[in-house]
C-alpha cells in the first residue's frame, strides 16, 4: 500500500474521496464580510476544525485504515503522535473495530490522552528526550503484526488529506467562483501535498502556499533551496501541530513541484487569526490550524481584489490556552 | 406585509427559503460521538452560529427587508435590539443599500455597538430603566417614513426563521434519518414558531420543544397554562438573547398548537453546553444559543436511543465572558 517510488496521482485522491464518503464530514467553506474587509479581498475558510475528531487527520487515517484486510482485525494499527493524528487513527480504527496503539510523549497534555483513550486506543508513553518514537512504534507493529500508520509520509495518507483540496475545487467550480490562491498549514507537509496536488490538477492558475510558524519554517526554506532542510528547534511555538522536524520525503517531492512558496507567521499572528475566527466565523481553531488565515491577515500574500482560500486545519486546543490567547494574556 | 390576522403557513416559509437563497448561509448539522454518548442517543446540532452575522436573525430580517419596495431605499428600516436582531437587520439593510437605525440600550456592550456600526447602521441609544424602546423605534419610523422590523412578532420574520426548520427537515429526509424531537431556544418565540411550523408540517411524529433559561421560562409557563404569561424579572441570566418579557402574540398562537412543551435550564447548564460545543464541536455558541443543547445534556427530555436535533441559535459572545464560562471562573 505504500510503494514509495510510485507517485500519488489525482486518481488516488478521487479513490480516497469515495472511501471517506459517509465517514468524514464534508466540511463547509466559511466566509465573513469582516475578514474580507481586513484582507482587502475575498477569503474563504475551509473549516477542517469541524471534521470528525476536530482536524483533517481523520481523512488520511480512514483512507489508509479502511483499506486494511480483515486479517488485521485482531492485530490492528499503530501510530505515533501527540495530537491530531492520534485521534484520527484511533477514530478510524474504532470504526473498523480494530485495536489501535498510539505512541505518545509522557508529557502529552492529559486532555489529549483522555480524548485518545475515549476513542478506544491504547497509549504507550515514551520519554521525548531520550527515546525515538518512530522506532518504538515500528517495534510494537512488528511484535504485534499490526500496521504502522505514519503521520504524513504515506501514499494513502497524502491521498486522504488531498480530499480537502478536491472538495475546495468542487465547491468553487459548483459556485462559479474563481480563486487565486490556497494557503495550507504545514507540519510534515501531508495536507499541503494532498491539497496542492488536487487543487493544481483541478483548477487553472491557482497558487498554493504552505504556511508555518516562525522557527519552524522548514518548508519555506526547503522550497527556497529546492532541498529538504530541517528545523533547528524542536519546541518553542504555540503551534504544537506543526512542529515536525523536516518536510517528509514523499510529501516534499509533491510540494516542491506544486507549491508557489512558503509563508511564515509569528505566534502572535497565529493568535490574532484564532481571535478573528472566534469573533467573525464562530469556530474554534487551534494555533497550528490558524497559520493559513494568519498569513492572509498579516499580508504575507497580496489579497487585494483577489479570492483566496485558507484551510483551518484543526480545532483541538486546550480551553486554558485558547482563553489566554483570546484575552491577550498569553 | 404584516396582516396579523393572517396565519403564517408553510408556503410562507417556502417563499422565504427562496428569498434567502444565496444570501443566508445554509448552515450544516454537526454531530459528535462524544455528545451522542453523553446524551445516550444521537444528537444533531443545527449550527446557526455559523449564519451570516453570527445568528439565525439574519434570515427573518432578510425575508422582511428583501421584500421592501425601492421607495424605502432612502428612508430605510428601524429596529430595536441590543444584539442579534440588530446585526441581522443592519446586514440585511446594507445588502439592500438602505439606511438602518437601531435603537439600543445605552449600556449595550461596546463590541455589539461596534459590530452594528460596522454594518453601517446608525445607533440611537435609550435609557433601559426609564424609556420604552418600541415607542422610540415607532416614533423614528413614523418621522422618517422608515419601516419598523420587529424582532419576532411579524409574519415575514417568523417565516424567515422557519427556514431553519425547513433545512432541518430537508437534511434528515435526504439522509434518511428519522428524528424524534427538535429543541429550539426561545426568547420572543419567533425562531421556535417558524421551526415548529416547518418541522411539524414536513415531518411526522416529531416533538418540538422550546428551551429557556431559569427565571425566563415564560414560554414553558404559558404553554402549561395555555395563555401568555410574562416573566417577573427582566435581567439576571447570562442568556442575554433570551430575555424578552413574554411570548409574542403571533408567535405564541403558533407555538401553542405546535409545541410539545417547554424545557428550562440553569445558567450553569447553558455554560456546560457552551463548553461542550467548544470541546467537541469546535464552534462558538453564546449562552442563549446553547440552551437547547443544554436541555438535552441535562436530561430534560429522554434521548435514550432517540435522534434529536438542537438548534445552536447564535454565537455572538464577548471573549471575556466566553472565557469566564469556559474556564469555570464565571
Amino acid at each position: 500500500m505504500n510503494d514509495r517510488s510510485m507517485p500519488v496521482r489525482i486518481g488516488d485522491v478521487e479513490a480516497a474521496r469515495k472511501r471517506i464518503a459517509g465517514f468524514a464530514v464534508r466540511t463547509p467553506m466559511l466566509e465573513s464580510a469582516r475578514i474580507n474587509e481586513m484582507a482587502g479581498g475575498r477569503v474563504l475558510l475551509k473549516a477542517e476544525c469541524l471534521q470528525r475528531t476536530g482536524s483533517f487527520k481523520f481523512r488520511g487515517a480512514w483512507n489508509c485504515i479502511s483499506q486494511l484486510g480483515d486479517e488485521y482485525k485482531s492485530t490492528g494499527v499503530v501510530a505515533y503522535s501527540s495530537g491530531n493524528h492520534a485521534q484520527g487513527v484511533a477514530a478510524a480504527a474504532r470504526l473498523r473495530g480494530m485495536p489501535a496503539v498510539i505512541v505518545m510523549p509522557a508529557d502529552t497534555p492529559e486532555i489529549k490522552k483522555a480524548n485518545t483513550r475515549w476513542l478506544g486506543a491504547e497509549i504507550v508513553e515514551y520519554d521525548r528526550a531520550s527515546e525515538d518514537r518512530a522506532k518504538i512504534a515500528q517495534d510494537i507493529a512488528a511484535r504485534r503484526g499490526a500496521v504502522l500508520v505514519p503521520p504524513f509520509d504515506h501514499r494513502d495518507v497524502i491521498a486522504g488529506q488531498g480530499t480537502v483540496g478536491l472538495e475546495i475545487a468542487e465547491d468553487v467550480l459548483a459556485q462559479g467562483i474563481g480563486i487565486d490562491a490556497v494557503v495550507v498549514p504545514a507540519g510534515g507537509g501531508g495536507l499541503t501535498a494532498g491539497v496542492s496536488l488536487a487543487v493544481t490538477e483541478r483548477l487553472e492558475g491557482v497558487d498554493v502556499y504552505c504556511a508555518e510558524p516562525e522557527g519552524f519554517d522548514d518548508h519555506a526554506r526547503s522550497l527556497a533551496s529546492a532541498s529538504r532542510v530541517a528545523n533547528v528547534q524542536t519546541s518553542g511555538s504555540i503551534c504544537d501541530a506543526l512542529l515536525a522536524g523536516e518536510p517528509g520525503e514523499m510529501t516534499f517531492a509533491i510540494n516542491l513541484t506544486r507549491l508557489s512558496g512558503g509563508l511564515v507567521v509569528s505566534d502572535a499572528q497565529a493568535g490574532d487569526a484564532m481571535a478573528c475566527a472566534f469573533n467573525h466565523l464562530k469556530v474554534v481553531v487551534e494555533p497550528g490550524g490558524a497559520v493559513g488565515l494568519a498569513a492572509i491577515l498579516a499580508g504575507k500574500i497580496d489579497c487585494t481584489g483577489k479570492t483566496v482560500v485558507a484551510v483551518l486545519s484543526g480545532g483541538n486546543v486546550d480551553p486554558a490556552l485558547f482563553c489566554r490567547i483570546l484575552t491577550g494574556r498569553q
